[in-house]
């Protein structure tokens, strides 16, 4: 993605604490207080602009959004696209995925979406990818025992590799799909990256992944 | 495939014992005295015209290959072409994959290919495709501990299918490739589909399994 610097995005982002939660850790184990209700919780990693995120908690109203995205300049754009939306199902968190367990409890999630993650192809950057063990463990200790983790993407080799990571770290595949917008589904909603390359006829790549009890 | 009736194919097969094994449960336990060594056991099943196992059998002369194929029509085939190659490492058997655990010993076995299976789309036949898992579980019985399974298709929905059905009964996925022609591979033998399809331009897919202990 192509960062455009932005200085004046943190501030934009301390203006809003309706959307924006700058203190996460603080919330840990209390998130259905902050919604005022206990439905299920599904959190992005990596959210982005934020079009799936709020294209998502448009078509489900009772299911609570997190996205969580490093870059201000980034998730200024989906603070934007949100108040637009108004939706009170949705905050957004401008922090590191390497501090999840920091912001959530044990068992306090019930589903992670993976969505167009940055695919580090060099391997000395496997451990930056989202799929990379010591993230797949994060992700387990803030999960429902029977929560599960969405992933899309446009990457093959990033596919490959999270399919590989997924099986030999304890997690049991479902729904793969290796070309989803000639699969049979309902309600997907697109990213910003999704549309941009399925409108060019790229495949893209699909699948939950669970935990096996 | 196709199949041709060719009546004479029964009396072909039974003239030549040391290719093909017509009472492989007498062998059971006891492959590596027919080969007279004991060098690993790969076992394709669904071997069909035996491209694969006769290119790879030439490249491999340390490793004893066994095809499976229960189609007499078909398998002669591949006698044919292991009779012009001479090979000593070569076996075929005319028979159903699932009486595996009739021929073959716990822990007989190193590694199973399953190239080019019939899909069976419909649900409804599920239980016929290779990767069902009754037959993981017979490829259980019969292969060693760190043994593996090498699968290659062209079947878009029958490799999302394997991944899954993989993944979920105890195996982890190795070598994932989405692209098979398009990745740095080594000593890839083809199979008759796979030389057709692959000029076609379509995808090949390939993946290596194994059971976790």
């Amino acid at each position: 993605m192509r960062l455009r610097n932005k200085p004046w995005a943190k501030e934009e982002l301390d203006k809003n604490p309706m959307f924006v939660i700058s203190d996460p850790a603080s919330q840990k184990g209390k998130w259905a207080e902050l919604f005022n209700n206990n439905h299920p919780i599904h959190v992005e990693v990596g959210t982005g602009k934020g079009q799936f995120l709020t294209g998502m908690s448009e078509l489900h109203p009772n299911i609570n959004f997190i996205g969580i995205e490093k870059y201000d300049s980034v998730i200024l754009t989906a603070l934007e696209r949100l108040k637009e939306s108004d939706r009170s199902n949705v905050r957004l968190l401008n922090q590191d995925v390497i501090e999840l367990t920091d912001f959530f409890a044990e068992g306090e999630i019930d589903r992670v979406y993976i969505n167009f993650t940055d695919p580090w192809p060099k391997s000395r950057h496997e451990k930056r990818r989202l799929t990379y063990k010591n993230f797949l463990s994060l992700y387990q200790q803030v999960l429902k025992p029977d929560g599960d983790i969405h992933l899309k993407t446009d990457n093959q080799g990033l596919f490959e590799y999270s399919l590989e990571s997924f099986s030999q770290n304890g997690l049991s595949l479902h729904e793969v799909s290796l070309d989803l917008h000639k699969s049979e589904i309902e309600g997907n909603i697109m990213t910003e990256y999704e549309e941009r390359f399925s409108n060019k006829g790229m495949r893209i790549y699909r699948c939950e992944a669970r935990f096996t009890l």
